[in-house]
């Protein structure tokens, strides 16, 4: 650190992502990648992007907008694009939050919020998950602050149903409620059809999991227009050429082929069945996924100890220290050989260690 | 807006960026882009990329800050790389500026900075340029405020030499000082090599102008390891995977190409001199531009009229209607022939306007 710190920066613990080794080749199942290639279209077009960038990306994103609009049923004016869905998350804690109005969220949810919050300045507070990691939507009710939910939970895993967040959006008339929705994709059910009758709610997504633009960094908000609107605020007192010109075009191209991404989730959607049964009959506790990801203990080996022992094996998984979650780790579901590769070696595991 | 909104967010103007019409094919000289297409090799690499988005781009953009470090003559650790040179830029606002050390810098210059300020509810300060738009560097001397000083100065074209930022730096041993050269590849003289020396100097620059990646979204700082390793953290509390897989590529394979650089560099500079020449002809008055724009007014037409003129004849150049600016256009230079249709334009608004 340097002798000129500004008061925000000198407390800042940011957040750790998770680890992209290149060491060897692993079984990479630690950040939720998508196990399939952008659609054929969406690199096509990301390629003849290329040959043009030296011009300024379209700042209103038009074509991407206007796609995304069509997909999801809504109009332009309701979508903002922004570089990966931690933009448009960081975007709302800036928009929506302030010391009058502090953040609000869960104990065991997305690393990221805390550290959005403390960027910016902005008081939070946590609401423990039940035991089984559950949230009961009562203790939100009338919560006087802006709420952020992962729905599906990371890295739980657990879903609440549309129901349930409108109960939450009723019972916070005055509040925005932020529904981050980057894993909805894999069985989730979606808040976008509520858009319309609560101007209070304002759902985010990514094309990071089941878009498979992880790279390409492309994340969207769907909310009334005057949450929009003070988004693109924020989007433009900050970059607003926040979307390149070839994430612009892949995310276009990868719209234009829903078909592909739906196969590609119901493929994910089947291995994490299987993989689910495959680990519940090696003792695992399992939470009930609605993600690209599972979440499980041993009751015979340490999370972190199994996290290393997969990782000596060459399958990577991503653990958390936190207290409540470390006897687990979470796991990106891929492919069916990842995942044979990933069952061999925690056989292995099991029977080599000293239980 | 919202009824939601933040306080942050309720007294806030955003930045406006150069217009981008979709209405008709215009000669396009409004927002410093280059003419020529991003090289060869930056295309492949970007387009190769492509088919590897469902996986994170790597945050620590090794393969390019290498490059960066190889080809500036720092090591990497002495380099941050952002989605654009705004991206940094923010960054150094958020990490070395507080409320007991505002920012300060030109009262004409970069429009970015007092919004960068704005949005981070940090306090700042304006030093007048002189009646020549001039910076008087004793200005700057023993300020006690975090210094951004654009050099080449936008939109005004004019630079000031090493020796004269060496003397701010030496005059303010203190407090970081933010030199911004995303224009200096048209003949400025960069800072970077003072690095070594000045732990409180960041050199900003950006790849949207001389290497022709505007659309790809690509900027990056060079400073002493403790305020880059700051930046870091900031960064990792905002989006640690800020820059794409295919503006990584594109941005490595420009590297490998510094010579087609140079020679668009030279040919844009090439070009400078000879507008300015034809307009200093048709009696325009014209800054001493280092940049890939030319600063100029006419004696005989309104700064917004022959903005109007010109748009209407589709040639597109960039009013500010800031008092100190109104009367003058910034025209980027982009081909020879590009330049005679802006003065064929010229030409018919001069002949035919009353004066």
């Amino acid at each position: 650190m340097s002798r000129f710190q500004s008061e925000r920066l000198s407390t800042l613990t940011p957040y750790t992502p998770g680890e992209q080794p290149r060491d060897m080749q692993y079984v990479k199942l630690n950040t939720n990648e998508s196990p399939f290639p952008p659609s054929e279209r969406a690199q096509r077009l990301a390629a003849e992007a290329a040959g043009r960038l030296q011009l300024y990306s379209d700042p209103t994103c038009r074509t991407l907008v206007d796609k995304l609009a069509e997909v999801y049923g809504v109009d332009p004016d309701e979508v903002i694009v922004t570089n990966g869905s931690d933009e448009v998350l960081d975007f709302a804690f800036q928009a929506f939050c302030d010391k009058d109005t502090p953040a609000v969220f869960a104990d065991v949810t997305y690393g990221f919020y805390p550290v959005f919050a403390a960027r910016n300045g902005i008081p939070f507070e946590t609401i423990p998950l039940g035991d089984d990691f559950s949230i009961d939507i009562a203790d939100y009710f009338g919560a006087d602050k802006t709420i952020f939910i992962a729905n599906p939970n990371a890295p739980t895993g657990l879903a609440l149903s549309r129901d349930e967040i409108e109960q939450i959006l009723i019972n916070n008339p005055d509040n925005v409620v932020v529904i981050d929705e980057a894993y909805v994709d894999f069985g989730g059910e979606s808040c976008v059809p509520l858009i319309g009758q609560y101007d209070n709610l304002l759902v985010t997504q990514t094309f990071s999991k089941s878009r498979s633009l992880a790279g390409g960094r492309l994340g969207f908000g769907i909310g009334n227009r005057s949450l929009i609107a003070d988004l693109h605020t924020i989007r433009y007192s900050t970059n607003p050429y926040n979307v390149n010109s070839m994430t612009a075009a892949a995310g276009y191209g990868v719209l234009c082929d829903e078909g592909y991404t739906r196969a590609n989730c119901q493929a994910i959607m089947e291995n994490r069945a299987w993989t689910t049964l495959e680990l519940a009959k090696r003792g695992f506790e399992l939470t009930e996924s609605k993600t690209n990801f599972i979440f499980a203990k041993h009751p015979g080996i340490d999370g972190g100890r199994l996290y290393a022992e997969l990782k000596a094996r060459g399958v990577l998984v991503r653990h958390f220290t936190a207290d409540r979650i470390r006897d687990y780790n979470r796991i990106t579901v891929g492919k069916r050989e990842q995942m044979e590769r990933l069952l061999q070696a925690i056989d292995e595991i099991l029977t080599r260690c000293p239980q």
